[in-house]
């Protein structure tokens, strides 16, 4: 089948005003319950929503009428049902579906956050979804719309990602409403979106419809048992008889909403959160709806009102051959008023958001790990394994009020649980495969708490006396990464994976930085035990300066009166600017102002001055570590925040770790911390963002590229989502900043950014979580947040060189297991050893490994992106070809991005912009042969590979 | 078919206990919202309950598996949908009744309530609704099980009237939790209910049962969408498997609740108000908790859970034929807790009280007028009339949140619309077999308002110098009954039937008493215009007595110092009693003290001191009328209460006419207003009051026959409702109170009887209806209730022979309509002429008339009723024979009480008790040959009567 023509649409009348009824549910994966509780209809006492019912109900009343239709969006949610439905159940579902009765829309295992998630896990929850509908329905399961009716604000990166799906059409509900407004006057609801610079139109485009209500019904047509509006009312001999009342206002309804759009096709949202649980109360009224108002027809009525879904409603537009407006920038921030911007949940949050992010790094490392540990990574010496409990907790952490941040607490911790069991999950696979590829069956631990210097197995000096470190890196190519580990004695002897005697140091935990020459296509070297050589640094505190220096790349200052950062220089390119950085809180609203009574929330951002409150215009120094491998300085700014700046050996980046918490709120003031670097570097108004951690935009203060802004909140509407990096530059210089998690991020000064890092509030924002976001921590005490910015300095055309593989490598870390004892007693030394060799030896600088995961017993798909965008990289933003060898593979297929549909049958519907046609081009440079691909910058490529056994 | 031993009930294990679970919903026909509302699912904000989708979804649900059961009780509701369904629909609905999965129960038009309501309005609303299923479903949609699971206490004549209806047993929920806690210890929470002590057993013996709790599941296996409990979670993939916690809290719920029944089989109501509306949630639960508690019966477990319907249950119960306890008195008052005794709502909304009575005697003149004017009633001179619309009304208004006056206000005007439109639609009715009757078809107006003396007819003396006045007196024999109309004029000549003069007098209306001689049986004089001569009376006032006389049956006198009654004197029987009276008000809790936070409300009566505050010491009496007719006093107590004391001539009662209201609040202080009678009896602890307006019986002070009560709400805890009647007496006198409508009675000293009158609260009691009992009245001012009590002091032996007639005629009203012009002049004089002749001349006084409507084009419904109980009247508590003649009765059959069954085929269950063994005896004495019946004290009998076409 090719496009999203279907035969199944209804018909419509080509001289009248058509309104498409969409029956829909907006399906949470979790929000003010946990995913299984909204599954269940567990603790309705909370929020009344039971998604079993929901799908029980709406397949019941799709069958009494063949003209009814729904969508399902929400697979998580589909596939806890499917599997418990009995196979006569299954046989109506299928048929529902194929007479396309039932349409899966968007179709990913959540509906993601577009603000706060890596473009990788989005590609993985959608595939995860996707791949479900397309194994259990076949082509009339592929949705060919993505419906975001409910994240708050939207990115391009996720337009491209949809574009490069194979998906016709999107629409959403949120959008500022300032830009609304705009568009309703000018008929730019629907429009273009042309959602990549470095890709050739039209393979990221995206027809893109802003929907009318949001995703709720008009006012007055909510028939759900959640609703209180009147049912139609057609006995005359009851009480109030409304049928002329509600088919005049429907009339009404219809056209007011015509005169903001182009065609004479209108949508109509029906449905909203969970709605549908008894789904009759929906389809009773409608069918009145419908009979009453096109019964009108026959007195010269011309609105003709219909069943359908948004695909459907997309063909009509398409058949309409019109010219539509082009769109270029993103849709954030988003507001929804003049006090109300939506940017306070980039940072929600900020351990969940950590959390998330690693896990990440962890799934991708156990996907890769199944592929090459072969099947006895899933059942092999530590049992079974597996890498989808992983996946579909990913998947659920994906959803906009997951990683958003915008849930309630139980259901944030829930999340968490899921990623953890996932991981326990995963770690079996992983020691099996790690067996597998070791040879060294012996037990095998990971530690989680590294990051707060726990580890048992390290520190138990009294019973092990021995242990050994197996590192796995699950990026492309070699990276250096530092290992800091807890011990308990004060010396130790460590050896490479050659016997090799490397220095050592003790101090609270031995630190280690060791260059990964152990890569997953070149197993040579994947265990590891490696320490450099120690060498002093030079360093210096006195009363009048501080500076640390990284070899030959980086040194920094420190201002001897203040205890801050005063200046950066890299010595390669021989620059410096001033950096002065210090942590701030703005002070939250608590809506008790004359303007408005929005206080700051899980949602919204609303400092009630301009002016954050420096946290302290000193930090005091407390600890100084210099060893051969890392520089530290530790820096106090309060009891409740600290930092430690560190240079590590070899690195070219500055990494301040940053530990915020517990936010005290005992003075009754919410607080929103930041961390600002105030340089010289002339950015005036404009910063630069990335859009899920791959291309990024320009942003400029008080501004928006489509619209003549009228700014209301100075500092909160200035305000928008990073998810691993953000810069600002002049001619001379840019200072990147490169993070470990997704934040909020704004320039409010010339020369200045400054990052959100975590917020503890003392109010709910109304905006329906219930709860102010205040994080519990230990002893209930406040949660303590702790993270890393990396900053680089670099002239403006070689930032991306730095900024590309430290993000990437922040991504996706290596993975740190312990073993009692040495392997060297009972196993071979030389563990690294090639068991995958389907991609050449070493992947070049510009490409990135997306994916490597089993799909079947007998196939694995694989991803390769490249990583620079066009243009920002002398050396990178090239086309680059050869990748494959021809050794192992036995058969390479080309996918959507979606892995949902062979790239040869993408066959998506061709839209006109006034600019210049849009004609199809080819998706991609032509491969050189069946064995080389070509990547285009910012091109992600899809590949089913059938692979030799193992 | 016979008995209840429905071959459709589920098998049982019999060594086991079985959990019978009765799937069901609780739809008030009107609280909250209208019964239309209720309907439609509209103006859910107030209430979520849709009863449409409830029957819809039963209906869908209930196809899904054979095993699956459930009962719907209100055939108001479901009258309305049953019309709306296709016929496919109701070929399944029927086929789901003949297999027993769906089954009626009660089937009344609504679930009446038992406090407020007359047995003529409950036994026509229970034919109203029984009838419609007999219609529809035949004999497998005759109820079998009577089912008051929410009325606030039980009535024995309501037992009495369901036993002589067919009904096998009866369930309900509400009981005073002392009774219930002493029940569920002695295991006495199902018994054999004796409801009269006239009818000879087993007549009136009902099968009563106290449901576990209350009507709702056990507390956490609720699964409504209203609910919150836990759903049964068992896919062992997801969060929070619990099958084995709410399987084994199940069998703890099980084997607690067998512990307070006799038998191996306990019933489970699964269901609440309005529950089901997506039945899917409750059946896909139940399913699967009977799946898991039967799966343990393979590793020995004794509980076996079923889905089953009370009849069912019933049905096993008696097949246990063990001996049940027997109980003769009644279940009022019902307390829920120490301080909570529901004892307000006997009179609150006072004039709806008084309407949903003047309603049934409009009615009950409605459908006689439709037999007696033959075909042409419904279609003739004056249009389309019918007596549906106003017996629907009268249903819905039985229910036990109308008359009861537990609904919100917006409701209570509901049913009074109602009310009025059933008579409308009755006046067209009436206006036409008037025509037939009279032969004349010039306009009739009906003056509703009279009680307030306004009759824009009468009055407009300007434009009609002539008018006439119609009565029909729908009693079955002749009565006196006073006449006032309001008028412009000063002076008219009023004239009898026979153009003779009769005297008449002008104050501000004209004042008319009349001996009716016109009954429906005998219409030689349905139309008359009577006045009978003026005498004046002896009647004195000065500052040492105030005397009234009526003529030689009553002596009234007046405290010269106070203005209040001081005695009473019977001049027949030459008794003389002291009897002061006076108005006086309860200062309502506001819920503020101690003991509980129960205010009075719309239910609960709850003074805060058990004194009452006098509204005035004394009072003024301002105005005085003698006439030949009427001799009235009027006594000012305050600006908000007044009366009227009068005398008629040939009348054997003092009426007191009352007027209370706006009742005031500004003082912050809830009022609950009653009068109270002071006698020289010596009454002791001990009073007197009707059930529904039937049987009387004694009440005791701070006492309860069955259980050993102890007394916490020494005012509240002693309230009856009466509907008609309260007594006290001594040896040698009765005082009797007839009322005009429902009321709240105590006598809380020796010799005194109180009469609740009036409510005016500020607070909601917290059982639903949120909204305190504030009426609003003209100008929102407070409403105004005016009433009317009649007094007769006579020997006890002598009392029945006056109360029985007095009130029969309070309940059966003459209704006056009036004619422009005389109808002397184009038409016969003689309008009163015999069309119906089927009964004998008169009927003896014991005989009442209850029901004579035409049933279908050839038959009429007759009900016949020995109004006096066993005992109380030395001439006429005796069986009484010879009521038809055979001149136009084609055939006679006899019917239950509910009209739904032939008397030949009931064919009850029998219990044993374990005072006698209860063997079915004889019915009713024999009668001497089909066209005579014989009928014992309080023996009501129904006959569907063939006629000659008229």
């Amino acid at each position: 089948m090719g496009s999203a023509h279907s035969p199944s649409c209804p018909a419509t009348k080509p001289s009248m005003l058509n309104v498409h009824l969409v029956p829909h549910t907006h399906d949470d994966v979790g929000w003010l319950k946990t995913v299984d509780q909204y599954y269940h209809g567990d603790r309705n006492n909370i929020q009344h929503a039971g998604v079993q019912y929901i799908l029980d109900s709406v397949i019941d009343q799709l069958q009494k009428d063949p003209a009814r239709r729904f969508i399902y969006v929400e697979t998580a949610f589909f596939y806890r049902w499917w599997r418990q439905q009995s196979q006569n159940t299954r046989r109506i579902v299928t048929q529902l579906v194929n007479e396309g009765r039932l349409e899966f829309i968007n179709g990913g295992w959540c509906m993601s956050d577009e603000a706060t998630t890596h473009y990788s896990a989005v590609i993985d929850q959608m595939t995860l979804g996707l791949r479900f509908l397309n194994d259990t329905f076949g082509e009339c399961g592929r949705p060919r719309v993505a419906w975001h009716i409910d994240p708050f604000g939207h990115a391009r990166e996720h337009a491209s990602i949809f574009a490069q799906m194979g998906y016709d059409g999107f629409f959403f509900g949120r959008l500022d409403y300032q830009d609304k407004a705009r568009r309703m006057k000018t008929k730019e609801m629907e429009m273009l979106w042309r959602a990549s610079e470095s890709l050739t139109p039209p393979l990221a485009d995206l027809f893109t419809g802003v929907l009318p209500n949001g995703y709720n019904p008009p006012e007055g047509f909510c028939w759900d048992q959640s609703c209180n509006d009147a049912p139609i009312r057609d006995d005359p001999d009851l009480e109030d008889y409304n049928v002329d009342e509600i088919v005049q206002r429907f009339l009404n309804v219809s056209y007011n909403q015509a005169a903001f759009y182009k065609t004479n096709h209108i949508i109509m949202t029906m449905g909203s959160d969970f709605q549908y649980e008894n789904a009759n109360l929906w389809y009773k009224n409608m069918d009145k709806l419908i009979k009453y108002v096109n019964a009108l027809q026959a007195k010269g009525s011309k609105v003709n009102v219909l069943y359908s879904t948004p695909s459907c409603y997309l063909q009509e537009l398409n058949l309409a051959n019109l010219t539509w407006p082009l769109k270029t920038d993103d849709f954030f921030p988003y507001a929804d008023d003049a006090h109300d911007f939506w940017t306070g949940y980039f940072t929600s949050r900020p351990a969940l958001k950590l959390y998330e992010r690693l896990s990440n790094s962890r799934l991708q490392t156990c996907n890769q790990l199944e592929v090459l540990g072969g099947p006895k990574s899933t059942s092999g010496p530590f049992g079974e394994g597996d890498s989808d409990t992983m996946s579909k907790a990913m998947g659920v952490a994906q959803h906009h009020d997951a990683v958003s941040g915008t849930e309630k607490q139980h259901v944030a911790y829930d999340y968490a649980r899921r990623l953890a069991t996932g991981w326990a999950h995963c770690e079996v696979l992983v020691r099996n495969s790690l067996a597998v590829l070791s040879g060294s069956e012996s037990p095998r631990v990971f530690c989680e708490n590294l990051n707060i210097s726990v580890c048992p197995l390290t520190e138990s000096s009294q019973k092990v006396l021995y242990f050994s470190m197996n590192v796995y890196n699950p990026l492309g190519r070699t990276v250096s990464w530092p290992v800091r580990l807890p011990v308990n004695g004060s010396l130790y002897s460590v050896t490479d994976t050659k016997g090799k005697t490397v220095d050592s140091q003790v101090g609270n935990y031995v630190c280690m930085s060791f260059k990964l020459i152990c890569n997953i296509y070149d197993m040579k070297s994947s265990s590891l035990l490696l320490l450099l050589s120690v060498r002093w640094f030079h360093f210096s505190i006195n009363n009048k300066s501080v500076l640390m220096y990284a070899f030959k790349f980086l040194k920094v200052t420190f201002d001897d009166t203040t205890g801050l950062l005063s200046s950066l220089t890299n010595l390669e390119t021989n620059q410096t600017i001033r950096l002065t950085q210090n942590f701030y809180w703005y002070n939250a609203s608590s809506g008790n102002n004359k303007e408005s009574r929005q206080p700051s929330g899980a949602y919204i951002f609303r400092p009630n001055s301009s002016d954050p409150f420096v946290i302290n215009k000193t930090a005091e120094i407390q600890i100084v570590t210099v060893s051969s491998t890392v520089q530290e300085v530790t820096q106090w700014f309060s009891p409740w925040v600290s930092q430690v700046v560190r240079l590590y050996e070899g690195h070219r980046e500055l990494e301040l770790e940053w530990t915020v918490g517990p936010v005290p709120i005992a003075d009754g003031l919410g607080k929103e911390v930041i961390t600002r670097l105030d340089t010289d570097i002339e950015s005036s108004d404009y910063f630069y963002t990335d859009s899920n951690g791959r291309e990024v935009l320009e942003r400029r203060k008080d501004y928006r590229p489509t619209w003549d802004l009228k700014q209301t909140e100075p500092i909160a509407g200035n305000y928008y989502p990073i998810n691993s990096r953000a810069y600002i530059k002049d001619d001379k210089h840019q200072l990147t900043v490169v993070t470990d998690r997704s934040q909020g991020v704004s320039s409010i000064y010339n020369g200045s950014l400054e990052i959100m890092l975590h917020r503890r509030l003392l109010y709910d924002d109304f905006r329906g979580v219930g709860e102010p976001l205040s994080e519990p921590g230990e002893f209930f005490d406040g949660l303590v947040a702790r993270g890393r910015l990396l900053l680089t300095l670099t002239p403006p055309n070689m930032a991306a060189d730095v900024h590309r593989p430290l993000a990437q490598g922040m991504v996706l870390q290596p993975l740190l297991s312990f073993q009692d004892g040495t392997p060297l007693a009972n196993t071979k030394l030389e563990v690294c050893r090639g068991s995958f060799s389907g991609l050449q030896d070493a992947l070049p600088p510009a490409v990135h490994l997306l994916t490597l995961s089993q799909w079947d017993k007998d196939s694995v798909l694989i991803r390769l992106e490249h990583q620079y965008q066009a243009k920002e990289s002398k050396t990178h933003s090239q086309p680059i070809t050869k990748l494959f060898s021809t050794l192992e593979v036995l058969g390479a297929s080309e996918m959507s991005l979606g892995a949902n549909q062979w790239k040869e049958d993408m066959n998506r519907l061709q839209w006109n912009t006034g600019t210049k046609a849009s004609k199809p081009l080819p998706l991609s440079a032509k491969d050189p042969s069946p064995w080389e691909v070509t990547l285009n910058p910012m091109e992600i490529r899809t590949f089913l590979l059938q692979l030799r056994q193992l």
